[in-house]
């Protein structure tokens, strides 16, 4: 019996759970999943003879070290900070370790020592990070297998609600942490380059210069990543012209969240006296000049010039923005915890609603002089509230590597991302009979420049 | 002989010490000013025989306590953060001390300490803070002492250019270190509070949402501090329904100064690879779309949406930001710090140019149920670049208070700021014989809702 410790059984271990048992009786495996609270847990072991729920505190070291030596690898879906503390005890009892999380630098720390004990610490093996990882790396290979240079990679996922539960005017709802959604975005300039070019947009700035694309004819709209020249490196491309990795919302979404970050807010750098009993209306109003006789609605449409007839203002009376009897009831927050609040009002997933995640690459390249573009497109509908499209696109990638690992068809040691054919190769392949898989076509090579018109 | 000890000979030092030294025979002082340059503290006391410049360290821990166990007091004008260990050696030899910085929490730690021994440890005793705090207080306490209650608090404070060296579209010129005017009003959402609300303002419109003000019938504008609200203790003003402190300009400025705020240019928190080697267009082209064909100037009009014949352009045009061949010449530099290269060329301070500081404070307050206001305006030119009015407006308080608190006409103890009638009385007074001078007058009450109009 190979025992398997998964800590944390939040939203995403559904398809990872369900994977990983599907598979217990044939490859003899036993699940161990740790979590502060068991009652998700056992709802997802559904009283599976191969698996057990545990009462689990991270921060509790002799449990932490205890459950680690019991374990043949363990799969951290904890919040990305705490997965140092586990990755040391993986280290200490020369155990595999497997997460969904970009690499930190502590993380990255360990991998003289990791590969001195052969051991897989694989991370950012989810959707984005992981699928877009796998995907892009398996093309990206092949275009130079065939001696060709690359010009261009641009890379785009989002988290949507599927177009069957697509009835708000956001065409938005919260598929995943609502947290992250409000503070996405923040933490310094996007950076990118661009046909050799350098450029930064500023935070306040970035959901005003969005890009448009087109997945299987839907139209759809992308704001810059934080970072897209970090995976230079890693992708083998240092020299690339143009690089840029965004996220995908559906056309129209940008525009009005920009209202939110023009107001301030979505800062959640300081808290907000008396909070709690603030009206909708009254949180508007923090961030609009004084006055005793103009309403919220005209100072805020002066403000930010928002015309009569902008569907920007429906939006906002979607969500009961002015409304002057609904409370936050959120004590000491923030402006982006009292939006939040605001928010899950109306971008809460219903019983029946489904998620959608999209995701799409482009490559440009040369070969024999000629310019070239291919197009990778994935679109993963969600099942239903457990077995979302985000659940699944995180949670499969995550579950077949670590069978993998297990099995020791992954095996290449090192604090890693899943970049190597070693690691992509079988994976897409197994995600395509669950529906996971990329639908592939070249189209005219667009680039940023292809007539090389000098301005 | 009385030694006092002054630690940092920079441009606002000039005031300072001329001060001290013309009174140095009468009072019997010899003044030690240590600098890491001394050549700088060798001008300023031009052979004077009651003063010594000597290079010093603060970070040489025993030339530090020498030198301190010295002195009779201490005058650190090092950059804020370096005051602690001067502080603490101040405490440990039983030392008073002086500075112009805010008081950091390390610094109010020692208060009980330092009332313990009785020393004063006078902070914040330049313009701005200081000047602010003492004259500001004059006022409030006469009006309290009136049994009228304070219902408004405004202040601003400006250093600008003299009116016969104004010679720029801006209006404006570097008097003082151009980082913090490159970085002003970053850290955080500014708040203040009118008629009682709450009001945040996120620094991306901070120089949007500007007032405008009249002094001695010149127009203004201002922008709003970080925290109006910190003083409400300190000034013992709790319940005032507005208070709200703000930086002066020239009108205009404020709209011009946002066009670099909206591109991303005052960020820094990040280096731009290759900075040393980009021209300043290739700058401005960083925070701009790419395009093959499309101009610099075209795209950040559009993108901004600056109109053909808006003065905002005259005001970039002048400053020379699209020129192809002048170079930033600074290395792994931030945007910020590209973008105080470049303003330096145009604003930096002339042989024969003069400064100016500019103070306004608005009392509102109601006296036998009669609501009045009260204004209170400082304008203090410069004499030359040396005894510039910001170097005699630090200097001068900063002075005047050493002195008092050597000859213990200033003696209540602990780590306070200039609020007390022990402290502002005498200087003010005294600072009236250097030029420094308040005008006050009454003014109908304005307020922010003098009819109580209910939107």
């Amino acid at each position: 019996m190979k025992n398997i410790l998964i800590i944390g059984a939040g939203k995403s271990s559904a398809a990872l759970i369900k994977y990983l048992l599907d598979n217990s009786e044939k490859e003899n495996l036993f699940l161990t999943i740790g979590d502060i609270s068991i009652e998700n847990a056992n709802k997802l072991i559904n009283h599976h003879k191969n698996a057990t729920a545990i009462v689990f505190d991270v921060f509790d070291k002799n449990q932490r070290t205890k459950e680690i030596q019991k374990a043949d690898i363990v799969v951290s879906m904890l919040p990305a900070r705490f997965h140092i503390e586990v990755a040391k005890d993986c280290l200490k009892f020369s155990k595999n370790m497997v997460t969904a999380s970009y690499v930190s630098n502590e993380m990255k720390a360990l991998d003289t020592q990791v590969k001195e004990k052969k051991l897989v610490f694989m991370n950012e093996i989810g959707v984005d990070p992981g699928l877009d990882h796998m995907s892009a790396m398996k093309i990206i290979d092949r275009i130079r297998e065939n001696n060709a240079k690359m010009l261009l990679f641009e890379s785009f996922t989002g988290g949507l609600v599927a177009p069957e539960s697509d009835n708000n005017l956001w065409n938005y709802k919260f598929t995943w942490n609502p947290r992250n959604v409000v503070l996405a975005g923040q933490g310094g300039a996007a950076m990118f380059i661009q046909e050799g070019t350098y450029k930064y947009i500023p935070y306040h700035k970035l959901f005003r210069r969005t890009e448009f694309l087109k997945i299987n004819n839907a139209k759809f709209e992308a704001y810059a990543n934080r970072d897209s020249l970090k995976y230079r490196n890693a992708y083998g491309l240092e020299k690339i012209p143009t690089m840029y990795r965004g996220t995908i919302r559906k056309v129209g979404f940008s525009r009005a969240w920009n209202i939110f970050v023009q107001l301030g807010m979505t800062d959640d750098s300081y808290t907000i006296e008396g909070s709690e009993n603030m009206s909708y209306r009254d949180f508007v109003n923090l961030f609009l000049a004084y006055s005793p006789s103009d309403s919220v609605e005209l100072k805020l449409r002066s403000y930010l010039k928002i015309d009569q007839d902008d569907v920007m203002w429906e939006k906002l009376l979607e969500l009961d923005l002015f409304n002057p009897n609904k409370k936050i009831g959120v004590k000491n927050a923030t402006p982006a915890k009292m939006l939040q609040r605001i928010l899950e009002d109306s971008w809460t997933l219903q019983q029946n609603d489904k998620d959608m995640i999209v995701m799409q690459h482009l490559f440009g390249y040369e070969i024999n002089g000629e310019k070239k573009q291919m197009e990778s497109n994935l679109v993963v509908l969600g099942e239903n509230q457990t077995y979302t499209a985000m659940a699944k696109t995180v949670g499969l990638p995550l579950a077949i590597a670590t069978l993998k690992i297990l099995k020791e068809e992954i095996k290449t040691p090192g604090v890693q991302i899943p970049i190597s054919k070693e690691v992509y190769i079988p994976i897409l392949k197994e995600l395509e009979a669950y529906g996971i898989q990329f639908t592939e076509r070249e189209v005219p090579y667009l680039g940023y420049n292809p007539n090389h018109v000098i301005g």
